[in-house]
Formats: C-alpha cells, sequence, structure tokens
C-alpha cells in the first residue's frame, strides 16, 4: 500500500510515460541536447527552452534529440507581452548606469527583438515533444486547439491560485506551481504584479493542488531528495528541476557560471530583481544587482529593453573570472541547499539530483 | 523503523516533554491561557506573546496557565531595536493618510512606548516556562546565562540561515525557522533588511538544518497535516502553528477576525507591509494595505510609531463588521489552505490543525 504522493507521482508517470516524476526545467541558453537527452533516457523528461531560438535553430535541436534516442520532452517558450513603452531619456540613463558595469552601451541595444512566438511554436508542435509549457500567461485558444490536434500536453506555469485557475479553465494539462524560491524568471501573467505576489512554494502547492483538478508539477527550491519528497507530500505529482542540473557534464555549463553554483550561496543571498531584462526573476544578489536596487539607481527599463541593454555587460562577464559583479548567475533560493562552499558534487540526472529553477542563461534574448 | 524525520521529532518530543511536535505560536494578544493549555494538554507546547503585557499581566497569566494543568510552554517578546528617529512632518502625514481610513489620529498616538524588555524577561523567567523565544534579533549574553541557570530553553526566530548560525553561536537551542509565509511580523534581526531577504519556507528548513546542529523548528504557512509533515522531510524537528489554531473555541477570536479567516483567502491575496507597526509583516491584502503600497502613500513611520498612530483605526475597526479595509485580520500565506470560503472547521489542537504564524492580536502594541 503506498501513499497518495507515491499514487499521485505513479499516475503522472503514467500519464506522461516516465519512470520517475523529474522534469527538466526548460532553461532558455542552458537545455543542450545532451542535459535534456540524458535527463530523458534516465526516466524522467528532458526540456528545451526555445525562448532565443529560431525556428530553424529549434528544428536542428529536435533532430538531434532524436538522434541522440529521443524520450519525453518539454519544450518552453513566453506568451508575450505587448510591445514595450519606449523612452529614450530613460534608456539613456540605463545605459550610463550599465556602462559603470561593463562597456559603453549602444543605443540601439535596446532595440532587442524577440522571436516570433508564433513561428516558434510552429516550430515546437512540428518538433512532437510529450509537452509544450507556457509561462508569463496562458497559451492563446488556437494553440491550445493545436497542441490538442496533435495529442501535445500543455504545460501551465503558475505563480499563483489565480493563474493556475485561469490555465486549468483555458484547457492546461497540468500546472507548474513556481515557487518564489525559483531561480530565473518569474511566470507571472501580469508583469506589473511579480513583486507583490511573490508566493512561497510550501503555500503555492497545497493550495493550488486543492484549486485545480489538473496534476501540479512543483518548481522552485527543489535540489535534493529530501526536497522532492517534500514537494509530493504537499500536493504535487511531480517536480521540475533547473539549477541542480547545470552542474552534470551533459550541461556544458560556461565554467566560471558552474563554479559559481558550486560555491552554492544561502537563499538570502538571491534577489528577486528586474535588473537583468525588465521582468521580475531571482539571481545571486550580486555587486550589479545591489547597485540596481539603490534608491538612486535608475529603475529598469522594460522587457525586452532592459535585455537588450544588459547583453554588452553580460556578454563581457562572461568573457572571464575576474568581474563577480556582472556576471549573471541567476539561481533560486535551491541553490542554498548545502551552504557557501559545500561540495556540491555533479549528480547523475534523474536521480534526485536537483536545484532552483534557473532561466537566464547565456542564449537567453 | 522509522524515517529519519520521525527520529528527529521523536527526539525533540523527548527533549522538550512532548508528546507531538506541534507548538503553538506565541502570538501576542491572541495567547488566551485556555489555548495555550488546550494545547499542551494535547501534548503539543503552549505559548504566550507576552510584548503588550506588563510583568505583573505576565505573573497572572502564568498562574492562570498552571491552575488550568500547566504542561509544556514557551513564553515570547520582541528584543528591543534601538529607539525609533522620529519626524514630526511625516507623522503628520500618515496621520493624515490614516484618517482616510478611521478616526482622526492625535499627534501623541506616535509617543506610544513599548513595555520594559528587561522587566518582561524576568517576569518571563520568574514564570519557568520550558521556553523563552526571542525574535527580532538574538537575546543579549546576560539573559542568554540567566536562561541557561534556570533550565529554560531558548529558542531563537530565524529569517535567514546567517541568522539562525548567528543565533546558534550566542547560544540558542532550537531555531525557529520563520519562513516568507508567515502571518505576522517577520523576525529580521535587521528591520531593514526584512524585505529583501525574504526567504521561502521550503528553502529556508533545509539549509537552516544544514547550517546548525540545533533542532529546526518550522513556522510559516503550515496548516493541516500534510505541510507538517512536509517540514519534517525537509529537516524540521517540529513545527509551529498559529492561524489555525485560532478559530479553535479556545482562543475566544474576536468574531470578525474569526469570520475573515474563515474565509481563507489564497496566499497571493496576503502581502508583506509596514503599513501596521513600521516592522515588516504578512496581512491581508485589505483596502487599506493596498493603500500604503501605493507610489503616493506616506511610508510608514518605524516602529513603535506607525504602531502607535495606527492604533486609532484599529480600535475603531475591531468594533464591527462593516469596515473590510481596516481590520487587521493579519495572516500568512497558510491562510489560503483551502482557498476562499473553504468550510474551515475550528481543529482540535494537537491533532494537526494548524496555520500561518500570525501575531498581531489586539493586545499587539
Amino acid at each position: 500500500m503506498s501513499s497518495p504522493a507515491v499514487q499521485r507521482a505513479a499516475a503522472f508517470c503514467e500519464q506522461f510515460g516516465l519512470r520517475c516524476p523529474v522534469i527538466m526545467a526548460p532553461m532558455a541558453g542552458s537545455s543542450p541536447v545532451a542535459l535534456a537527452s540524458a535527463v530523458a533516457s534516465g526516466g524522467g523528461m528532458g526540456a528545451c527552452g526555445v525562448l532565443a531560438m529560431s525556428p530553424e535553430q529549434i528544428a536542428g535541436w529536435a533532430a538531434g534529440f532524436r538522434a541522440a534516442g529521443g524520450g519525453p520532452l518539454q519544450m518552453n517558450t513566453w506568451v508575450p507581452d505587448p510591445p514595450p513603452a519606449r523612452d529614450a531619456d530613460h534608456e539613456q540613463r540605463v545605459r550610463d548606469f550599465l556602462g559603470r558595469f561593463g562597456p559603453a552601451v549602444p543605443s540601439a541595444a535596446g532595440d532587442a527583438q524577440p522571436q516570433n512566438f508564433d513561428l516558434q511554436m510552429e516550430a515546437m508542435i512540428e518538433a512532437e515533444p510529450a509537452a509544450i509549457s507556457s509561462i508569463m500567461g496562458v497559451f492563446p485558444e488556437q494553440w491550445v486547439r493545436r497542441l490538442q490536434r496533435r495529442g501535445i500536453r500543455w504545460l501551465a506555469v503558475a505563480t499563483t491560485v489565480r493563474e493556475a485557475q485561469a490555465a486549468e479553465a483555458a484547457g492546461a494539462d497540468a500546472i507548474v506551481a513556481q515557487g518564489m524560491e525559483a531561480g530565473g524568471h518569474r511566470g507571472a501573467f501580469r508583469a506589473e504584479r511579480a513583486e507583490s505576489e511573490l508566493v512561497g512554494l510550501f503555500a503555492l502547492v497545497p493550495a493550488i493542488a486543492e484549486a485545480v483538478k489538473v496534476p501540479v508539477i512543483a518548481t522552485g527550491g527543489i535540489g535534493d531528495p529530501k526536497t522532492a519528497a517534500a514537494a509530493l507530500v504537499l500536493g504535487a505529482s511531480a517536480v521540475q528541476v533547473g539549477t541542480a542540473l547545470l552542474r552534470c557534464p551533459e550541461a556544458k555549463l560556461n565554467e566560471h557560471w558552474a563554479e559559481a553554483l558550486a560555491q552554492r550561496p544561502w537563499p538570502e543571498d538571491t534577489a528577486a530583481t528586474r535588473a537583468f531584462s525588465g521582468r521580475l526573476g531571482r539571481s545571486l544578489r550580486t555587486a550589479y544587482v545591489q547597485a540596481a536596487e539603490a534608491p538612486d539607481a535608475p529603475r529598469p527599463a522594460p522587457y525586452p529593453v532592459q535585455r537588450g541593454l544588459t547583453k554588452p555587460m553580460l556578454r563581457c562577464s562572461f568573457a572571464g573570472p575576474g568581474e563577480d559583479a556582472e556576471r549573471r548567475h541567476l539561481g533560486g533560493h535551491g541553490d542554498g541547499l548545502g551552504g557557501p562552499g559545500g561540495a556540491a558534487g555533479a549528480r547523475p540526472p534523474g536521480q534526485g539530483g536537483c536545484g532552483g529553477h534557473l532561466e537566464w542563461g547565456e542564449g537567453d534574448p
């Protein structure tokens, strides 16, 4: 006789063709085929965050995944916001501020355009993953119908109970409950509410599990077997894992980023900030993040303008280990498991090694 | 053969003379003898939040608790901050703002003085509870020695790993890990850091459990057997329970507050705010809280000035059910278990009925 949590997990695994209820987080820029393939072959679900990828790149990635053995897979991109309001004077202040942490920022940097959402959706559907996940809102109805016709499951990221209810009403097959512990971007449907509606995973999972009928996948701060087990006890049917997978050899992570993750800061060393992209996300509290929090710092420009403006700084900082302040080692509360300097060995995927959700990688626009 | 979590809980129960690893939260103004006594006789640890109580009131409460049967008990008061900086012009703006939600606020309202910490400590030690708990900092060394000589355990509330480490180094016998889900006041050692160091319970408990050798008590968002079990799985030895106990008959709660708790909002309906006391705490997002969050609202005065200034509004609002905006129904994320309108019956203490930590009661200064 097994516990309700184990029964939920078993039912989820059967529904999604998994041997263990662990899903790789779709980390844009940090989803190499080798990592997704290792997770899928280990019994979990691999992932590809396609946010920064063109349709051709998506098709190429999917071909590589199939060639490597294939298996259960989720793909993910952001539900787009309306175009941002531009303010040249304010952007100039942001550029001046960013120039203190990296090279001078060209005025055209803010013009960066995200990939075309509809073309990305077409390409993902053509790739026929087991699931496509939404974040920052729900998929428009036309795409929900397309997914259903192709038998592709829709996993909907929610940061509040009401977002989960809205996603279920729109046809989501499962809810990814993203706690405030999660690294990388918050999935808040309304960007302006992201700070005021930070909900801890400990309260979010049971509340969403009670509010919806579809399975709940917990993410944020899940970093080892005991956190995975606790999430199942709270009402989840599966867990989604990001950061801890990044130090697996298959992740091929930039060595400086990998080293920063190995330091494993305490939870309070991370901060929820808009300083990197204009959208709220959790990051290490670097000198840049701290400076951006100061009252006299210019507020970040809206997404994707801020993302474009910070690119020169971030690109520069990835070149070497010298500039701690600038590196965008963005991780969640779960990174802290083990504490500073803890000897976090890279764990094989699918064996409970898992950390905070982390979405900001080198390819993230 | 029992699990490590069950073994930890059993060891904690033996150490503290409990039959179940449930501790009542020391909710100032909401710790009637009857409630503490019911929890203690049920096998848990009762509590008294003495923050607003004079030494004589503390002695009287303790005598009543002994007369009712006694048992395991914690008492709690705040480690005081330096006196606040006063700003008459700013207080005038706050008074004008508060006047929109209640009666006119007299200028002297901001002069409210908290009880004398040393005298409260003397009175608590005389009462000989099993434990005295700190919040908002660590006890000065002289008091730690006094507690040790009397065989009274020191439970130290911590909101970050570093606070927990500092408390252990100062001699704490156990750490109360207070997640950001908790209702009522945050225990942040440095008030100014309370917003930027909000850590979710899901990440806080395992991180503190790894960083300290003493037992960890989880609090914040714990609202039923499954959340209690999850906290133990995460590394806690016991759980501290506040809000859910408030609807027990023994809590004798103001009927309007009890009714608001019965509505059980979703987690996102609460907000971390300084609007009630000047110290950050979690509350329902009432119309007053929303108004206080607006950019043009005056920032709250420091504690305890803001506490004094809001008293006329709060006292008025407790008089009747009509003014939803003003009522100070301050609860944590755990209140949301069950969702709006859920039929949360009052559960007997010591049987897993438990909710978010909640400290703001009628007697809270």
